[in-house]
């Protein structure tokens, strides 16, 4: 993991080597309970599988054994840093991700447009999931918005949801939501931990001010919720860390975010595949790493719908091909955590990983699945080592010592 | 593991799920060299065998490869604390499992009766291993001894072991033992290692002179030696870390002092299996994790006894049915540590462990033993992880992080 004594440690070694790390979100699950094998061991995935048997295969945990990550700390371990200390707030990951202009400094939070009575109680949390295209019109009625003192940015992301920058002097990020997580009760009061957080509730209070004035006549949206202040991330940047000029490829504007976060490049893309992969493609000569990000398969997982993610697993598997035509030098497929559809939600299962490549030990795992890359050769290994996987295989790392 | 940064991330959630875990002491063995198989891998093992089949297993290591554990730091491991930083002297825990009178600022350790002959060498450091009963007169001898400016406790344990806790002002804990560990040596003397301890030496001298005095007539028990002086130990609690009300079943006073340490509430049981599964289920509806301790396996295993180790794993075998009947969330077997019958000891190999319950994978382990759970798809992970993942299968722990 990214630690003072890892970048110091970190032998980078020049090369051309290319490396490409696809990152099923929500990959791993858990056996359907009336076949007894997972949405993986269901799907039929020739060349995921022969990926596997081809490579070197285990399994990798993003914050240890039993704890659950959300998409963030579950990112930054894959990119290697440490998920229990380099935490970006969700604000931030979506301020990021909406390509907001949002420096150091500034402090970012997420807006879920929300349904409120005459009283002011929250009647629907996600104001009836509006379109995205509502969202935007909204958000340019917010961008309207005028606080002294300080700048204010408001930007659309999908659906209900939406993302505002705060620039001033002095602004801290230790605030409380407003979201009450429940209907029928009012937005929480905005509680700040801290003298600089004290003055971003001031310029928040002003901002919510002015959008129940201006949202006043709109239905279902005629509110928002904060959820999830935080500050700009200050992380070490991975050209930085790793030598590598890195491109994050994610459909989804939260993954950009974390990409962005850690010095990746980052381009607007449709989160299909095969706008992802256009992308891929056009941008191959440019780079030297890649982290393409495939969100679906969590949003299936996250519904309970195994059938869905066995799809989306088979479709994802045709284009392992056109990938590999790419001819990366090495080729992870591995995913964020799992998010197994008999539990609805992020787990802490270990995630089936398949590392291929010229250096890469054909080991005893021949199915691309929890169990088959369970019998592979890395055993269970923190996330945080997979970048030091990648970059050996790519043999992008020189000895450590004489 | 328990740390500052790992009290802080536990998210815990409200849950009615209930967690058994079963601690089989010295559980892990090694091939008899006549058979090339292991203790359980000779036992006829049919539940535990298809709890391994249907759960999620794996190897635990209660302090990393290579390192072989005592009791005390093997149990702390398990329970989710560091075993390197929290140290239970085992005079505490020992009084602690007694149910002495001991509380912060009182120090305890073990006290071995021993023979000594007329120069007051040590003859026999067990002194022939006098019966339970015996030791219990001995004791009552004991307590009517008067330190002046100290209170003095004593109780007996198991045969030869009983344990004293001093209480008095600023007393240190930093002594070492008098046991000499050989015979035809006297006992050592007591060294302080600070000047709090040096009142430690002060007391627990006077205390042993009047011992020598009060004991002289006794045979084969005419003296004490003094082994692992402990204060009283601050650990976190059970219900503060993690959100549970523990019982602590063990028939053993020490691994009841264990559990005591760490918040456990604790009765006084017989260590037969039958007495501790009476315990279990008579308060099976007041906690939410129970702890069971099973200490024979461990006593055979030091006594180099395969056979009989064979035969208490497969009398353990017999009750894993009326566990299950329990219908516990999550049952998990382990052990604390390994004792290979061959070694005659304590050793560093990791320990078998299944964990079933609704959330477990049922992996490739097919068997419940050392190469049996190492086919699992735990791999090979730290006895700290433990608890994360039982409350992790119980659903009691969040996610971290958006």
């Amino acid at each position: 993991m990214i630690s003072s004594q890892f970048t110091r440690d970190l032998c980078i070694r020049d090369s051309d080597a290319k490396i490409l790390l696809l990152v099923v979100d929500g990959l791993g699950g858990l056996p359907h309970p009336d076949t007894g094998i997972s949405e993986l061991e269901t799907a039929q995935l020739p060349h995921l599988d022969a990926l596997a048997r081809g490579g070197t295969c285990g399994l990798i945990s993003p914050l240890g054994a039993g704890f659950t990550p959300g998409s963030g700390p579950a990112h930054l371990a894959l990119f290697g840093y440490d998920p229990w200390t380099s935490v970006i707030g969700r604000g931030a990951l979506s301020a990021l991700g909406l390509g907001l202009d949002f420096a150091r400094g500034d402090i970012a939070t997420r807006l879920n447009f929300c349904t409120v009575d005459s009283e002011g109680l929250v009647q629907d949390r996600r104001a009836g999931r509006i379109p995205t295209e509502k969202g935007r019109a909204l958000c340019e009625i917010l961008q309207t918005i005028d606080v002294p003192g300080a700048e204010v940015t408001v930007a659309a992301e999908m659906e209900y949801r939406a993302g505002v920058v705060f620039r001033g002097e002095g602004l801290g990020d230790a605030v409380s939501d407003s979201d009450p997580q429940i209907t029928g009760a009012p937005p929480k009061p905005l509680v700040a931990g801290d003298g600089p957080s004290g003055r971003t509730v001031d310029v928040a209070k002003v901002f919510l001010a002015q959008v129940a004035e201006k949202l006043a006549d709109e239905r279902p949206a005629n509110m928002v919720l904060m959820r999830g202040f935080g500050r700009y991330p200050e992380l070490a940047q991975m050209d930085e860390v790793y030598g590598l000029k890195a491109m994050g490829i994610a459909g989804y504007p939260m993954y950009r975010g974390v990409a962005g976060a850690v010095g990746m490049d980052v381009a607007e893309v449709n989160w299909d595949l095969e706008s992802e992969c256009a992308l891929l493609e056009s941008c191959w000569a440019d780079y030297d790493f890649f982290y393409m990000h495939v969100k679906k398969t969590d949003s299936a997982g996250e519904d309970g719908n195994f059938d869905l993610k066995v799809q989306l697993l088979e479709e994802l598997d045709t284009y392992i091909p056109r990938l590999q035509a790419l001819q990366p030098d090495v080729l992870i497929v591995t995913g964020d955590h799992s998010t197994p559809a008999i539990m609805r939600s992020h787990s802490w299962h270990p995630v089936p990983t398949a590392i291929a490549g010229e250096w890469a030990l054909a080991d005893a795992a021949v199915a691309f699945s929890e169990r088959g890359c369970a019998a592979g050769s890395l055993g269970v290994i923190p996330s945080t080592s997979l970048m030091s996987l990648a970059l050996a295989h790519a043999r992008r790392l020189d000895k450590y010592g004489a």
